[in-house]
């Protein structure tokens, strides 16, 4: 399978390409546009999120519902395009780069006198495009009750109580149904912050107004969950091919993102071996857990 | 630029092409068996490092000393191979998954009743082939004064102090000739444990001692430098271009690694943006920093 | 470079994607709209080309009149698409495949009862996006004096005299500013059949509308050339990068085609080795020749 | 799956990696070492066919006669290696490009003073590779019922009478087995030039000898035949994905190769669409033919 995704920040419209998808997936666009609200949700972010709403027209690949095998074209179009594309053409240079930001590194590649056009394309608002392609997945991956479940476990020195959430997590999965927990996941959509507990994401907000006073920003981190992945995705064969391997490479490719970790992995370094380590069981009910 | 590699742990070599690699690069064969003989450095480690003393043999490619364009084929004999071929043919199923391995998800995946076969490649003994085209790389970058630098800061509890290392390193940093100090590369390359600081070293080295003595094994944690690399390569440009989400690919697609950072990124979560964006500077004599 | 093509024969709209395009490349749109139309010159051929004026409409990646190294994405919308999108959703199953075509062996690919997703995608009118990406390499190839010619050579039985073509574009060739004879280029342009010769167009077109009347198709070939190539594009270093590999195979996949062959190598069976190759020989004024 | 192949013409060693072959395919190596001897079957060819008796060393990937799922990794050693080591290192600059091969383009590349670098790797001895890689494949598709036939049709302007022995293949083509007339094969076999007659094959000899009394050279064509091939491999979803155009690229790689067409397509020009396109039938008892 393979996926481009195209389009800037301030452009006419974002665009992508989902190639070898398979045949006769059901296809449910309300589904994709949810997604996309989900990506814009926050609190304390760019006032350009409430401007746009972002929704998906799809242009090839689904037919009736459902994918035809042919490649999946898509735009999500650029609300406020007609505020921008008179002032994108007589806009001074911008010559200020932003630390943090692909600004310097993107005018020194590309060899540019104004940072706009590394702007428009570094910018996380290509993050969009891969919400919708994300989408697919997972409506593909519903077929094989593959689901996945994420949420904001910390912002700046405020964490949630990770070890009883994970803990919770397991209790409450349902194995027959090999589906999380509504509640949880209820909880979390209530959230602005998309944190699972309601006090932290209270107190998550407050921190965020105080140092926006400041004029400071936040870092962060997210957990993510999937459940139903059969044993042996991926491959040791060949380097490239491992799957922890992969999912990094596409989590780091999100702009803000500056660490991964699988499981326990940030405090790896700490821990023995007799405490990372997952023993594992087996029970003929249950099979290996 | 393509890479394979290739080979079991006891079969009777290893093997690696590197592919589509540039031309009239020297390349001294000395420099490539030194980096195979720092990967088998360390304390601690199973018994089999004292017993191979990895050497490369290069088939193709090179040329009088130089590369020639064509694929760089090589080998790495396993020493210990005369002891193997006949036992692996009449040993018995391995039937014991460890955790923290393959064993299990590679007997499910590749339908197998003894771990052998997944053992054989799921190895971290594969990565020598790494070292080698690795190594490569680096001959190659040396061209374009393009150093790494690399050493263990962590082992369990016993850390060795970050920031004064990393500022050391910035201050003793050459400019003009764009290396990493000298003394620094000694004092790594004495340690047992690659790790610059002495002390710290005769620390980790009682910790391991009495871990082992426990039977259990421990986490740790390496830093790795580079200098001189060009702004602008990699690209923001499409989502899977991006050098923060390869490099962290290939780091991670090392079996024992389980977290990937970028410069501060493992507190990054706790940190304002203040603190953790490096600011731009800019003098004419040493350009942007 | 990647490009992903998409779109339906009759939806909404087809759709491209070219991904590290090189920066800064000029882009003239009546260039790419023009190369459009060149695509549906033609005659015999179905009737919807008369209906379809094809036109670009560039979404990202350019930028007052330039690439910008972000990914390029356009759309070329079809115009009948309102005649067709309620007729698709009621028409009845297409269960009549046409021999020549993908559509019995889509059929069985993708499990269908009906041709119609398999007609929709397999359709020759794919190239459309081709020739769009095609126009983007084509500018940007301008930079260096690449330029590309072609013409059809035969139709049915009628062909042109292939030798004297050759030799005249050869003769006519101007080494200097290395371009074509703006004469040839004139005729071709001129000719419904984008053959070089008047008589043998007349010719060809009397044999189509013949043809046609006895309700069949003919064959035919297209002879393509390109001037001020580097020697050393692709590479004979591995399997896969031979630059005669490669055009094969862009060129083979174009629906119609069924052999594609370099210089004389249709009669590359016949000749001796003498006949066949060309000699090499140098002049201090013109290089290699 | 992928696949690289190594090594130069007169090194030590051919090498080759196949990674991502599945697993639990038997291996019969006297198969594989056979179709070296093929490869090396022919009269008239350089004097070197009789020096190397090619024979391939598994060195990963096969345990017990099966694939492992892990990289397969193979050499097939230079016997004349001895002869040529020292004598690289001292012979004197080839100054001499031949037409028809890559030794001018090569040097012009790379920028060689002697065309050896070139003449080692673009040498037709590297698809000796090809054919263990294409053993393999070969022996996977076993498991499919998937059988290949190939066969020397003509050299210069002797032919063998094509339309009989293509409806002769249809005749005694068992489709029960899926397999090709066990006598043609013999007969190929049995040929020196690979070609099904016995008196064509004499007169072909006679025309080699003839040629090489006046130093000259003969082209020819050969044909590839494929019998139980699942309908919708390959995809005509995207550009590259079509079957036929990949096809079309591994063979146009050999590099002897100039031309390339599927079924009649060397004469698709000259003919109707009702005497080029194959009928479609179907029965219930033989399916679609």
């Amino acid at each position: 399978m393979r996926f481009l995704s195209a389009g800037q920040s301030h452009g006419e419209a974002l665009a992508g390409i989902l190639s070898e998808f398979p045949s006769v997936v059901e296809i449910n666009t309300d589904f994709i546009n949810d997604e996309l609200k989900s990506r814009q949700a926050g609190f304390g972010r760019g006032a350009r999120m409430s401007i746009e709403k972002d929704s998906v027209s799809i242009l090839s690949g689904v037919s009736k519902g459902k994918t035809t095998g042919a490649p999946i074209s898509f735009l999500i179009k650029n609300l406020d395009w007609d505020n921008w594309k008179d002032r994108l053409d007589i806009e001074e240079d911008i010559t200020n780069p932003r630390p943090g930001h692909a600004d310097l590194t993107g005018m020194i590649k590309f060899r540019l006198k104004s940072a706009r056009d590394v702007i428009e394309r570094s910018s996380a608002r290509e993050t969009a495009v891969r919400v919708v392609a994300g989408s697919f997945a997972k409506l593909f991956l519903l077929n094989f009750n593959i689901f996945t479940l994420s949420y904001v476990e910390q912002i700046g020195n405020i964490c949630i109580d990770e070890d009883s959430y994970r803990l919770n997590i397991k209790k409450n999965f349902n194995p027959v149904k090999n589906v999380f927990d509504k509640s949880l996941i209820d909880k979390i959509s209530a959230s602005m912050l998309r944190c699972p507990d309601e006090i932290v994401t209270a107190k998550m907000i407050k921190l965020i107004k105080n140092t926006a006073k400041q004029s400071d920003t936040l870092g962060g981190s997210f957990r993510v969950f999937a459940t139903g992945i059969s044993a042996g995705l991926g491959s040791f064969s060949q380097w490239d091919t491992r799957l922890d391997a992969k999912i990094t490479a596409s989590i780091m490719s999100i702009p803000s993102v500056k660490a991964v970790a699988f499981g326990n992995g940030l405090n790896a370094g700490f821990l023995r071996g007799t405490e990372f380590h997952d023993e594992i069981f087996y029970s003929r009910e249950e099979g290996f857990f």
